[in-house]
């Protein structure tokens, strides 16, 4: 295991918070009147260190892979939907690509293992670091080398000028290595962190129930001895998956980078948890979009004190409620840099 | 008091409304995984009359005016405010100005009776019905004759060629005026309907209840006699405002033009109840786009059976959270019309 994970992240720009909180009580409106698109134009502010901050340059990369655990039956869809998926993903047919192209953002699509081969692989880039991981009810989902290469491969995909990154994942049976990281992570319950994912019925939630519940028996002893930091390696090494492990070295690497980060629904959530148990400055540099209708985003989402933008019901993942809320960030900086000030308007405050 | 607002809105098309919910079941992504964006896109269907709606031609209108109960002390900002705005909304500097520049609406500005003249009235649409409303402690707010002439400067307003409309408010003491008409309409007690508007202190906020409750028990004995469709008007003139009476004008004229309306915040969902009462089928063409943190907006909400799409804390009036939704639908539209089918992608469905 390398140590590059625990190097520090960039500082956050003070002055320039300080000098958006004193600009935003001149523009004419009572004070506090937008609410959270006030915090959001000083947050950038801070992120980029200038008084009015602005967003062109945004990145979004999607990590896809496969799950040893799917042969367990906790998907709604068969594994092979996990590489038909990368082909859409980079065909522009996919919910992410649509929104990516009209929220002007460039998109990724990175190709982290599947089973077998992509029949069509033109715009992926192949980040393969095994093929897929294995079951984690038999054993560790990847090894230490494999985890090694997956957050350096995540971390390698983030441009240090750009002025945000979004990560997105997919991969059948994902939301079940989430729930179990998730309950690994903050001691919830296998049964209040399990969701229906892409749709399964009641007994694909039983299935996934009992999967989580395996997972945390075979692998919690190991996990007891560690300090936080370990833990956090551990649990994604031994139930996490491949292109949550490059999320995880995205978000480290793009918090090193001064890149602020846009996380999206349950697990990249989750791979935000495990991001900042490693290396706890990353927090700093995180903003959420949107609370999913997944039944464990709830918990993750406190786990790291995150309020989300939206809550819209969406479930989809592949980062597109990350890229929904590109738009209400791009109101939110125009409001904050083109509004007229009370003097310049000639308005009177009482 | 004339009787075009009591005359048939345009009908839904249902035929279209069920086809895009069949395309929406095709595309690649888990039924229902994108949430309120999927119903949106369904709702645009119905208002257009097509399976694959878009939406260009979006019109914001603002109505402003004064208000006699501002003598009260209602408010945290003097009345020539009102005037200031005016010319901050044409002259390109306010929220709305700034938000419909960004999402490419057309914006109107219209003055429907201050007190004094304006000193800078460049772009802005002169529909004076009144020198601003009479203080509603006193007497009734405004005559019948001046009700019938602002519910027709609001119709007028409306383009039957725009794909959306939407109303902004600006009137220092609007909101006494809004939380007297919900508290006359809901029965909701003046303590739950009052906020702090602008941000005035507790003194302010003692106050606005007082007047609440002054012109409710002045003005509530000539309600009682009146069927629903009727107290509402009465409510309206009574403790109502000009811009609030266009607001309700506008939206009546929209629906019966098959324009639909995102409405605003907690004085334009008051003046969308009064519609709706006025003409229930009104409620069919009205989208909601976010929730305020007045205080008065959830019960204003919740007598229209209403859902908004965000909840950011904003309580700046204008039309400002509405067009900032606007940023959501364009999104939503564009997933509906531009994302690949199961077919399309070559995607397994189980």
């Amino acid at each position: 295991m390398t140590d590059w994970t625990l190097e520090p992240v960039a500082a956050i720009d003070g002055d320039a918070v300080a000098a958006a909180q004193a600009r935003q009580a001149q523009l004419t409106k009572p004070p506090g009147s937008l609410g959270r698109l006030e915090s959001l134009a000083e947050s950038f502010a801070g992120w980029q260190g200038r008084t009015r901050p602005q967003l062109s340059l945004i990145d979004v990369c999607v990590f896809a892979a496969d799950h040893g655990v799917a042969a367990r039956g906790v998907s709604a869809f068969p594994q092979a939907v996990t590489a038909q998926m990368i082909a859409n993903f980079a065909g522009g047919g996919a919910a992410v690509s649509v929104l990516a192209g009209e929220h002007g953002a460039r998109l990724a699509v990175v190709n982290m293992g599947i089973v077998g081969t992509l029949v069509e692989s033109a715009g992926v880039i192949d980040c393969t670091v095994a093929s897929g991981t294995a079951d984690f009810t038999h054993g560790p989902a990847m090894t230490d080398a494999t985890l090694v290469a997956a957050l350096a491969a995540g971390r390698a995909q983030v441009d240090s000028a750009a002025q945000l990154f979004i990560g997105g994942e997919m991969g059948i049976g994902n939301t079940t290595s989430a729930a179990a990281m998730l309950a690994a992570l903050t001691d919830a319950r296998p049964a209040d962190v399990v969701g229906r994912g892409t749709g399964v019925d009641d007994a694909g939630l039983a299935r996934k129930h009992a999967v989580v519940a395996e997972a945390l028996a075979r692998h919690g002893p190991n996990w007891s001895a560690c300090d936080e930091a370990e833990r956090a390696r551990r649990v994604l090494a031994d139930v996490g998956g491949l292109e949550i492990a490059a999320l995880v070295g995205a978000m480290i690497g793009a918090a090193q980078a001064g890149v602020p980060v846009l996380v999206d629904g349950f697990i990249t959530t989750v791979a935000a948890l495990v991001a900042c148990r490693i290396n706890p400055g990353v927090r700093d540099w995180l903003g959420f979009a949107h609370r999913s209708a997944e039944a464990g985003h709830g918990i993750a989402l406190a786990a790291l004190d995150a309020a989300p933008l939206l809550d819209l019901g969406m479930r989809l993942g592949e980062g597109s409620g990350a890229v929904l809320a590109v738009g209400l960030i791009r109101s939110a900086l125009a409001l904050h840099a083109g509004m007229a000030t009370f003097a310049d308007a000639g308005v009177d405050v009482e």
